[in-house]
């Protein structure tokens, strides 16, 4: 089964990103045909500057490849080198209307907080469909704020083969209910619109600081503490078996152990479960040939792939050849 | 000074088409360097089957060609065999609001109608202003139902750089007023959506009957005619000197010629007028080969102007070098 998941290169990855996306990609990359890409075309639309956008573009990269993307597994891409999307693009804009994109969710609610939209935001669920339908994609990973937007490319792909030819491929939607939802430090969802989030491929000194920074009650070290209602432990229990978590739950319980020393603890935790990413990741970082090579490699995968399908549209349209 | 033009595939060529459109390119390839291309792209929004587009679009290159397009002067290509072309569209789709597409006059005209719009009709104006900007053209002729999408255009331009860095060349409109108004066998203006043109690459058998098909009053044989209010003589005036046109004039007032004798004059000039397109036409059409083989050289030195185009603005953006 062909899956096709694209990250938006948006900085720094956090617990959040870790547990919920990124686990789940390379779960997909073991079991299923995983098409990968790094999403700089759809980040413009939030654009900030040139700078970052390279700079996060390059860096979602080498996170992803650090923490075990495999470029021989996985066929993994960013998304502008595959231009064959944008071409695609507007030949399905001929296969939905105007008021379809009005209701989109994502708009709607960007308008609504007082956001002047551009086209680029209006019509980004057209280049998410063309992202799908371009490679055949069986199925596609939704969160729910991203359900409708699977929903158009079904209606895109189902519009564009009854009206032209049935070339495209209608893709099902993987609604996964189990993600994990991981609390930032203030308690709230992780997010980095909350800037709540324990980025782990910081440094240690800053990974310390925010794991120092989680909130907690004021019951003091020989109090007994609850670990349910311990952000501290929620996030702990997410690197821990169960085992290891019924022994950390007892520290709570029993009390003698202060926060800062359960901390300290989850601290130990999160250093040691990514010590192997992040002394990856500084590889990486020193061979950035050999990650430019990984991308071209995976550009030439997904450029083959893309000619196929849109050679079929281009024919069923009457473009090419004429 | 770098003109652009593009030219909708769409069938047979009128005298409508030839005494305003062909005959501006054709000044344009003498005195300037003219960028020539067949929109077929663009043709996606009023499409009516692959086999009218890709009959209509290998057919206007051959019209085009045998009408004295010149392919060592003019850079003469497809717009689908530049997809460079949907690339930038994406990037300048970051640069005009949904308010501002909300304007066009050509868009609120076709929903007033009672057309349901697709996002390819709403979001035309940008692939249009992308066919200009991606090859830094510095004029371009406009029709005055184009005015409004010329200066989407130049307001794209003038956002982008001033958004992302100064790379796009903002181009002036070259409005005609002069352009030829040819009425068509019914006295309207000739267009295809009237229905009342004369085709001159047609066989000689539809020309003749389209051109005894003009109206004229009833008067007989041997009275004076006024030439002024004839159809007849206004569209044989485009093909006439001036002597040439004093002395057909001689014929309508003086009497003793009748319609029909005034018509056979006409459906001369106009055989005589296109005897060497024609034949051009149908050696052309013998030698499809050397079509293609025109079509490929221009797409390949289009290509090479976009991409050099493209490469500064995703640089500008942060998309690439990353």
């Amino acid at each position: 089964m062909r899956v096709l998941t694209g990250l938006q290169p948006s900085g720094k990855l956090h617990l959040g990103n870790y547990f919920s996306a990124i686990k789940k990609i390379l779960d997909y990359q073991s079991k299923e045909e995983l098409f990968l890409f790094i999403a700089n075309l759809h980040a413009l639309t939030t654009f900030r500057s040139k700078e970052d956008l390279k700079e996060y573009t390059l860096g979602c990269a080498i996170d992803l490849l650090a923490l075990g993307v495999d470029p021989n597994k996985t066929v993994f891409w960013v998304q502008s080198d595959v231009p064959q999307v944008t071409e695609l693009t507007w030949y399905l804009s001929q296969s939905i209307t105007v008021s379809q994109l009005q209701l989109a969710h994502s708009f709607k609610d960007k308008v609504a907080k007082g956001f002047v939209p551009g086209a680029g935001l209006f019509t980004y669920p057209i280049l998410m469909a063309s992202d799908i339908l371009l490679f055949s994609a069986e199925k596609v990973p939704v969160g729910k704020d991203q359900k409708q937007h699977l929903e158009f490319a079904r209606d895109i792909a189902e519009r564009f083969n009854t009206q032209f030819g049935s070339v495209l491929t209608i893709p099902e939607p993987d609604i996964d209910e189990n993600t994990a939802i991981v609390p930032g430090v203030d308690g709230a969802k992780m997010s980095k619109s909350y800037n709540n989030t324990i980025d782990f491929f910081g440094t240690e000194k800053e990974i310390k600081k925010k794991v120092m920074s989680i909130v907690s009650d004021s019951k003091a070290i020989e109090e007994p503490k609850d670990p349910k209602e311990s952000v501290i432990f929620q996030i702990h229990s997410l690197f821990l078996t169960n085992s290891e978590k019924e022994s950390q739950k007892e520290k709570y319980t029993k009390g003698g152990f202060g926060y800062g020393d359960l901390k300290k603890d989850l601290l130990e935790s999160i250093l040691s479960h990514f010590a192997p990413f992040r002394s990856k990741r500084e590889e990486l970082t020193q061979n950035l040939d050999y990650v430019h090579s990984v991308l071209k490699l995976g550009k030439e995968k997904a450029v083959e792939v893309a000619e196929k399908k849109l050679d079929e549209v281009r024919s069923t349209l009457g473009i090419y050849p004429y």
